[in-house]
């Protein structure tokens, strides 16, 4: 086998293993439920809620949330981060996404969801903290992406327990997730016109707690 | 009640439909499974496999190849697009999330999975066939994402059938998502190393069949 | 998969989702409860009120007045509709309930609640008006029940905007089950020893307002 | 105040213990989903399946499957019975709301859920064993009701334990109601063309059990 890099041929059949499960699914899941999917593509999705969460394979908002087919719009990138409004012309995936939520769904709810031991969230610790010069190069993606967070390093890194401090960050991820969010005009709409609410959540893998943003007290409460 | 926009006072308390359906996992799945949540916190994530899927509520990779908590890095965007290469130290959320899950976590496959209905690629088609004037705009987000895939629209505008040119077009999102990724310098390499296989599929939800694309062939079929 | 129909063999097994659901509240409500829902078990149900509300999936009883196990024997039918007394020997389904909670329960109030967007309602509007000749046929089980209500679409025919005739019609289907009631010999009974009390609601779904029947007013007036 | 139950002046006000959760309810689950409550008002129902359970005030199928609003079209009466189809031009609610759920709503699935310590199944018991003559007469609504259940006391009568007797007819409730559905042109129309599918479940009040009728057993079997 060849690995010509130069095109399409480079793509490989599925896996075994993913077959494999897909076939389990379809034969049960899919079984018990295709009159409910014929319908959804049929009539279309009407999702309730939209929630952007991480790419994280310990962080499934259909687990948590037992979001059935057709129930919530999801956006999953690196530490649940939105950037800030900037009509450039350029590509922008999640804030195509927001928009897609917000103008053509219209969902009522938008959850941005953070998590605790967040891969991308320490390495935007580390970057700032100057540990991780590699992430500053201009062609890191990661850390580009990451610049998003670098005010809500600023916010925390006055924190000495660094525990805490990590814990602080990815509340701010979600913070500031929030805040990106109202800059954008349509978003802002919707929040007037009382037809969308913004909501943040950390979710903690490990004691599997789940802490809402509480406007009021200005910090992260469990349920 | 106001709504106070100016800052983070938007932001509303977890819904109590979302609470209730958290608070059912959290006293079963959860329960059940606190030992390996609590090691895939200490110990971090391995996932095998990156993912790159829709927002789109009616297709959940995590049912479709029965993702237990830790097995898959999922990133989702409209219409499961990757953009080209361009480290131009702008925000790019999924080239953070391509390079997290090839460099950091080193996954051995990459799945590119689109999907039949898909709302993105149903207006890229309506935009390049000169009927969405109002995704044409620079501050159209969901528009400047799907020019990605303008150039998958040129190669199927010639089909007659509009059902047979819109599973032509979702395919074209496929392949142009898996050509984009031979762009970047680290996806080629690792995959020159033999440490990754990139891998495109369809899912039709309808029908909940899934279809993947053979190179040898140079098109999709079944699995 | 073949579909005998020719008898039991035809049931399927309980949906994942729902088992799904089941399970988290097995596992938290029903375990904060359970020494209560054994003793309602033991010791019988001792409900206070009847309701009889609709089927439709946007209106519950329980929610609206936080019905907690043990408070409400609720009845729900297309249109919350009471049809006259008919002791004909026949099967008389809401007819049975009503006998239940008067006189083996001995409810204190019985309340009709009605409801905006009614498409039992909006049936009996398009049949009586002409419009739905499918509903006429005999073997329509919807158009037969809805003849309940054609009186009350005499009393509003000549309303001339289109919202306030319907919701004259729905308001209507309150009434018209509050006077059916009194048809009962023992709810007539049950109210003249001042042991039950009739009560009419009308709820907005949309706004979320409940509106009562005011006999002195003779409309239905905000609670 | 006079009784005049020579009509509607016999209705009375809501009682105010009713009105004060109304109020409570207004203020914190319709204030928390007011917009996706108006979205269901514009945009109609779409419920994924029909439950038929009981009145009994223990029994809420809301409760039991998480059911938010918009999600489950229920129809409850005494013992959860359907009837067998009689197109003879008079009221048959339970036929109606069967007939909507079916042919305009189109469910997916179509739930029978029966309970423990069910009065309406003990009424029938009492009745075919001779030891409730006032069931007998042609004047009570209950005992005509309950005649739908006669086939199912022959079938359990020779069982000698009372307990489980009982059980074993509150079981047949639900599969006369089942074979019955069975009976209905456009019920099984919709299961021979795959649009739909019938389940039975037995719930436990004290114990909080759920048992699914299994067709390969003939029996139920806990979920």
């Amino acid at each position: 086998m060849t690995n010509d890099t130069s095109d399409m041929k480079i793509a490989r059949p599925l896996p075994s293993y993913l077959i494999q499960r897909y076939q389990g699914w379809k034969a049960t899941s899919y079984a018990e439920n295709k009159v409910w999917y014929r319908r959804l593509a049929e009539e279309g999705q009407r999702p309730r809620a939209m929630v952007i969460s991480c790419c994280d394979s310990r962080v499934h908002v259909t687990s948590i949330f037992g979001a059935d087919q057709g129930e919530f719009f999801i956006h999953r990138n690196i530490a649940n981060l939105v950037p800030p409004y900037e009509p450039d012309g350029d590509h922008h995936g999640t804030s195509a996404a927001v928009e897609y939520a917000v103008r053509v769904l219209k969902v009522t709810n938008l959850v941005v969801m953070g998590h605790s031991n967040c891969g991308g969230v320490q390495g935007c610790h580390d970057m700032c903290a100057g540990n991780a010069p590699e992430l500053e190069e201009k062609t890191s993606f990661i850390g580009r992406w990451m610049d998003i967070l670098r005010p809500g390093y600023e916010a925390v890194k006055g924190i000495a327990d660094p525990a805490e401090q990590m814990r602080a960050l990815e509340n701010q991820a979600i913070m500031t997730s929030l805040k990106n969010l109202m800059t954008f005009p349509f978003v802002r709409d919707a929040i007037e016109a009382d037809q969308l609410s913004l909501h943040g959540v950390w979710h903690d893998i490990g004691g599997g707690g789940l802490f809402y943003y509480a406007p009021d007290k200005d910090e992260f409460v469990p349920v």
